[in-house]
């Protein structure tokens, strides 16, 4: 199996993807091309003493920063680690592939250049959310602002059985993200959607308040794209200045500055916990191809856990099953493009 | 100043409404009429050693529950202590109403019987929530789940005219709540309504990503009802799944037992910054009379503080500056009312 990775992406850059992807050619057996500048990325497999075959690499003479218009980019930037490794995976050079760069560029990618799958009307980004049960499954995490209830409806199906395959949970439970648990609660999108989940085949078990999403009910997490990113962002805000306020406390005496170092290990492990790059990385879910979003702050553990879950979903043969699915449901789809 | 209190609401009910009552009129030297079941007001009063002549009790023979659908209850329920209250408020024979009983319920009466005041389209409901450096004013939190731009821009004007008189803080930093910081970031709403509030009399100062709202950064916070709830109860379902997962952490070593013991009181400190009880109740804004929402879990003490919040409310005339300030804004408004 061949997986390409950008190179360049991420906040720790080539020290992580090239280390990740050494390691995950020798616990996955499997072959990696790497994207980006030839002259570094050589240098960088040099320094981690590397000499098998496995690693194709392919220059790239442009990297689309996090700064840049997402769509903008992905149209002016041909030269890119990130365009060409999208090609790659749409032309079926690469099995997959796996990037830690702009979150925006990458979904305007896979849509742009994978394209989506026949029946699917937007892709959706899916995020790993730790809960105290373990994680559960978030979708859409930030791809789609403005929804209609069948796309939640397919972001639901899609999510069952991504939940199912690569996260290994058994007739996963979908929740969808509403502000009462009754049937009929909510804004317009949700009730409709309340109706088509009930009617899909899957595990439906109905509307989940945001104040249980923390306690793991659900497996799956159906919401559009601005609900979704509200809630990443606010439990990612919130466990930091949770932990801040929690400081100030316990710097306030000498008291409770014994007490805070005694916790110091069971602080760590509780951070750790709630660390959702420990989850591994963002499939886009939806799209003809395997991407797959790896967190900007990767290091090479994460990118190796990135392209081992980019394995099990080409393994698993996710694609084709959310095809049967979604061809089954039938129905008249949105043709418009979004670029 | 007559403040009218449901004596009913509340998951103390009597003994928080009674007490909380009489501490009122003597700090705050207000005139208060009770609302509910007549004989239970009096002994309850009775319990309080109380003897002046300041508390008027009216009897009212049902009592709306938080399990009843609120708008037929309210319609169905003339005699409950709720609709009572609101009408008081309505024929002017009270100033304002203070309520700790069922959220939804006290929306719908609030538009139903209190009505909007002149221009306002929707009536919102305003949470104070904490944060780093204190409390921003949260609208709406959950009265109106699909909302037009229009709607936001006069969320937002209430609020920053809320936020000035009653929480004392000068040129209010309005931020719009998205997910992204730049203009044009969003969903249509929120493109929308970005527009708006940047041409309004306000402090706007721009989008706020959730990652940054317990920061403190903004001091009225605007969405729509649906996203709004979503971020209180996600909110308050994290802060509870943090502790229990903290302590679930420090109970796992005899080391840690000692820590957590010797930071018991930093604990509670940080709990009682969390806990929006605290921060007084959410005052519903828009309606032509003054309605506050005690939070369902007040003691005699935030039961005071909502009272004492309704007389600060009526004293600066909030309802005025509303009505002038929207009065100006001039265009069409929605005439449809929703019940």
């Amino acid at each position: 199996m061949i997986i390409a990775v950008d190179a360049m992406g991420g906040d720790q850059g080539l020290l992580a993807t090239v280390k990740g992807s050494i390691e995950a050619i020798k616990e996955l057996g499997v072959n990696i091309i790497l994207i980006g500048n030839e002259e570094k990325i050589k240098n960088e497999i040099l320094k981690n003493n590397y000499c098998g075959s496995d690693i194709e690499i392919i220059n790239a003479e442009e990297v689309i920063t996090n700064d840049e218009e997402p769509a903008m980019a992905i149209r002016r930037k041909k030269k890119s680690s990130m365009v060409i490794g999208l090609n790659l995976v749409k032309e079926g050079s690469a099995d997959a592939f796996v990037s830690s760069g702009s979150t925006g560029a990458l979904l305007a990618g896979g849509l742009f250049i994978v394209k989506r799958i026949k029946g699917i009307d937007r892709a959706a980004l899916a995020i790993p959310y730790p809960t105290k049960r373990g994680v559960s499954l978030l979708l859409d995490a930030g791809a789609n602002t403005d929804c209609k209830a069948k796309y939640l409806q397919q972001f639901a199906i899609m999510g069952s059985i991504y939940t199912e395959k690569i996260l290994n949970i058994g007739n996963p439970k979908v929740s969808l993200i509403n502000i009462g648990t009754e049937e009929g609660k909510g804004n317009e999108l949700s009730k409709e959607a309340y109706l088509l989940l009930r009617s899909s085949n899957i595990n439906f078990v109905g509307n989940i308040e945001a104040r249980d999403i923390p306690e793991g009910v659900a497996d799956v997490l159906v919401c559009d794209g601005f609900v979704g990113n509200i809630i990443l962002k606010l439990t990612e805000g919130l466990a930091m200045s949770i932990f801040s306020m929690l400081k100030d406390e316990f710097m306030s005496s000498i008291k409770s500055k014994i007490g805070a170092l005694l916790l110091k290990s069971g602080f760590k492990k509780f951070k750790k916990r709630l660390d959702y790059t420990e989850y591994g990385g963002a499939p886009l879910l939806g799209t003809r191809g395997v991407v797959i979003k790896a967190h900007g702050s990767s290091d090479a553990k994460a990118i190796k856990n990135a392209i081992k879950q980019a394995k099990v979903f080409v393994e698993n043969k996710v694609i084709e099953k959310i095809e049967d699915e979604i061809s089954s449901l039938g129905g008249n789809h949105d043709t418009e493009e979004r670029f």
